[in-house]
């Protein structure tokens, strides 16, 4: 029963350091540098066949928790190019920038923020290039990498450009951030849809950054894919619905003036001067990772962002973060972003078109974002459900949530075995997604599905097949977290593993 | 009843040209031109609501019926942008090439091919810049712009640029198949997959193209979605299972050397030399466009493509097309292409890894790939499905790839009637695609829904409410093709429709 993949896991409880969970996802089939063969390619990423199972997933389970749920949010897809006076009217081309600062002797460039960060200096988020030099020089920062001199500072746009047209004159970027095809998008949607507010709009798709040090695994990516909500709403009038009982979680919140963590619950947070809405959808979010997805309470928290730190144009602006081992702390995995009327106004004056609404009153509807790093979560995922028990390497993630749902396995190598389980599989393919193995001994076979999360094992053997009629037909199921094994008729089977993952 | 989409049909059958099938699209919820209040952008196109819910749907539909019924078919997912050593290794860089011609005059680009095309000039597929200048030449065709003269055709690469790193100077592309970012995974997968053949990889994603004249809507697209499969098999043993049946189907076909188009069956296209399994996945592939998506016999074929036409490394190559109104003809929906070992086999060179397999043979995989156009056939269902029976306009797709499962309408704006309709709302959001509308009379609601395709209608009126108790409560299920309406128990609404999408 001992599975090579055993050897990464150095810590006792089987969390996973960064090089360990990057092994671990890369021989079981989660995910590994995109081109790989080739060398790979910094902060990019492909998705094997489990990694793209759970992703999609995260993806269902996400869209049905904040989209589909509600009567007027919808999902929509938008080009991943836009065209480049979209990105001036959003800001983007002049304000999507990093500090960046260059090695004189040895070409390297690094992220300013990062490098200070690195060697333990403060500098505040939205430092400018003048303070991180200011940093650079207090503290006689040399070039990590050859001990150079660093050179000035300068501000870097992260956006990728796209030149179109047969003489590539035609200025495009990758989009930063899905969310400004949704604005892009809204006025359309809204009239189709009997123009009526709240309207949520939703993407789940790709975004690109050409970012500078892109070594953090899937947490900093040139390519990504985001999940966001934008929800437009008149600010005079967003009704949370009759749910106000969900206000009265507890959240573990890091206020911007106070900076530091704290316990304190959702109607709380209202009194302290934070929107209503706001609060709800924060309360929302919490609910999501606390009870869909079992995130322990203590692994969450809020972090508010203010000042520099917080994009000019957010009135409230938290981040959603959960600390996970591999980088011993906390790591954003999303936001719930304020923006105002920001975008639409920018929109509206970038594109000549009047995009108010209301016919007695006419305004610019509010947004309210929650956006989600898809891959992140994944990361975060794969972090925090591992564990080791009692000498088996377990991924822990609810049944909905597992890659697969289910596996086949014939006992030994025989025919009429084998025969059976093919049956089985057949019987339970269309509606699950199941994994077929018939090699290896039968706990090195537990023993891999364990490792991926898979919930429920069924095990074909000679009792299977010397039943007296097909009605009479039993396999074994084996549940992942209890080892727990029990007989039951195969005909049977559809009925009892659809319980398992409705009651889930 | 009279609806105001009505009028942007003009022929008796409901069949729309190109300008009102997008016109539909756009004024329905299904697509339009990506940052169209920016005026849009050629070639790229952005869905609402109803178009990802039917884009998804169909993804889903050829997912489960092309990759998930296979023990060792899987989705994987990789990155948009490749390096460029990919694109060089796999002849992208060199030969993906359109030929261009340029006016003199008005300094506008042209397709060479399109622009002789449409003047009904034939000349073959692959023909070159020289065939091209010559064909020009000899038929003295001008600017259609400006009738300035045109200067000399030349190869121009299609594949579009981006240029990562602090200095821009790392040059990718985004890719222009999914399949290229399929092979480079192939060797970790097989190696995780247990070295079993053949294996199948799957992607469902984005393509790009710097594409021309892009003005035929979803058919040719900058930005597009494609549905891959690669199967990787050893051509000396890819048996195809049990289903020969399947090989009885009845095909249209039109083969390169007859250029005329037959019925033929699958058996006897192999006696006439195709690969056997090459043929059965014809067969496969006809049978989901007939049998799981109802298009009509006549209106689909394969095209083979020989010659100039066909990519050089590919063996056997036939496209599939599809007879459509808007374009008064048959077009391009996806393909079926034998490409022998050369996908492998370029990549082994490029990057100097051996990506052969097996222990006692060694041997590179063959690749037989099922290539579609996502955006293309969402078209091709909007075009063939759009019917006008006895003045109405439906949208008579399957239910299962009809955006919207039900819709919920309370019969008038009544308090009582609108909180039973969102009773029964909730009750089956979880499971179906469920629209709500209370405004409008309920005939315009019905009209609205049969233009979109939505198979149920529920209304709740005051008989609902009426009921003694809860469990006699009762609504009217009206479905889109008969009209037809019955009264049924709200408890047993799950289970009825349920039954009805699981029968369809």
């Amino acid at each position: 029963m001992i599975n090579i993949l055993f050897a990464i896991f150095t810590s006792t409880d089987g969390r996973m350091n960064i090089e360990e969970l990057q092994g671990f996802a890369k021989k079981s089939g989660f995910f590994w540098p995109s081109a790989e063969i080739y060398g790979g390619v910094s902060g990019m990423f492909d998705y094997g066949h489990l990694g793209t199972l759970m992703k999609k997933k995260f993806e269902a389970v996400w869209l049905n928790f904040f989209v589909e749920r509600n009567q007027n949010y919808y999902r929509i897809e938008g080009s991943n190019i836009l065209p480049e006076k979209v990105l001036i009217a959003s800001g983007h081309a002049e304000r999507f920038n990093d500090i960046i600062v260059g090695c004189s002797n040895c070409n390297t460039y690094h992220r300013a923020d990062i490098l200070l960060d690195e060697l333990g200096i403060f500098v505040s988020e939205g430092a400018t290039a003048e303070e991180m030099d200011k940093a650079i020089r207090d503290n006689n920062v040399k070039c990590p990498k050859c001990k150079g001199e660093l050179g000035k500072s300068r501000a870097f746009n992260m956006m990728l450009e796209v030149m179109l047209g047969p003489e590539k004159k035609e200025k495009g970027y990758l989009r930063p951030e899905t969310a400004q095809s949704v604005y892009l998008n809204f006025f359309r949607e809204f009239n189709i849809l009997r123009k009526k507010l709240p309207l949520g709009l939703a993407i789940i798709g790709k975004a690109y950054r050409n970012e500078i040090s892109p070594r953090q695994g899937l947490y900093r990516m040139r390519e990504l894919t985001q999940a966001e909500l934008q929800i437009f709403f008149d600010p005079e009038n967003f009704e949370i619905g009759e749910n106000t009982e969900i206000l009265n979680r507890m959240l573990n919140v890091v206020l911007y003036k106070e900076k530091k963590q704290k316990r304190i619950s959702g109607s709380e947070l209202i009194k302290e001067g934070f929107p209503k809405f706001y609060v709800y959808h924060m309360c929302l979010i919490d609910y999501f990772y606390k009870k869909i997805l079992l995130v322990p309470d203590e692994k969450m928290r809020f972090l508010e962002k203010g000042g520099n730190e917080k994009a000019f144009y957010n009135k409230v602006h938290m981040d959603l973060e959960i600390n996970v081992e591999s980088w011993k702390g906390f790591k954003e995995v999303g936001g719930l972003h304020y923006r105002g009327d920001y975008d639409l106004t920018s929109h509206s004056k970038g594109s000549m078109q009047d995009l108010s609404v209301g016919t007695d009153k006419k305004f610019i509807p509010n947004v309210l974002e929650l956006s989600f790093g898809v891959d992140r979560n994944i990361w975060m995922l794969l972090d925090l459900f591992s564990v080791n028990e009692e000498g088996r390497s377990l991924l822990k993630v609810r049944n909905f949530i597992a890659p697969f749902n289910i596996a086949i396995f014939p006992l030994q190598k025989d025919e009429a075995l084998i025969n059976l389980a093919k049956q089985v599989y057949s019987s339970l393919k269309s509606k699950f997604n199941v994994y077929f193995d018939e090699s290896g001994s039968i706990g090195r076979r537990y023993a891999r599905m364990d490792e991926i999360g898979t919930p429920f094992c069924i095990t074909v053997d000679f009792d299977s097949i010397d039943a007296k009629s097909e009605n009479y037909m039993t396999v074994t199921i084996r549940r992942r977290d209890t080892r727990s094994q029990e007989r039951v008729q195969i005909s049977k089977l559809p009925d009892i593993l659809s319980g398992e993952f409705e009651s889930d």
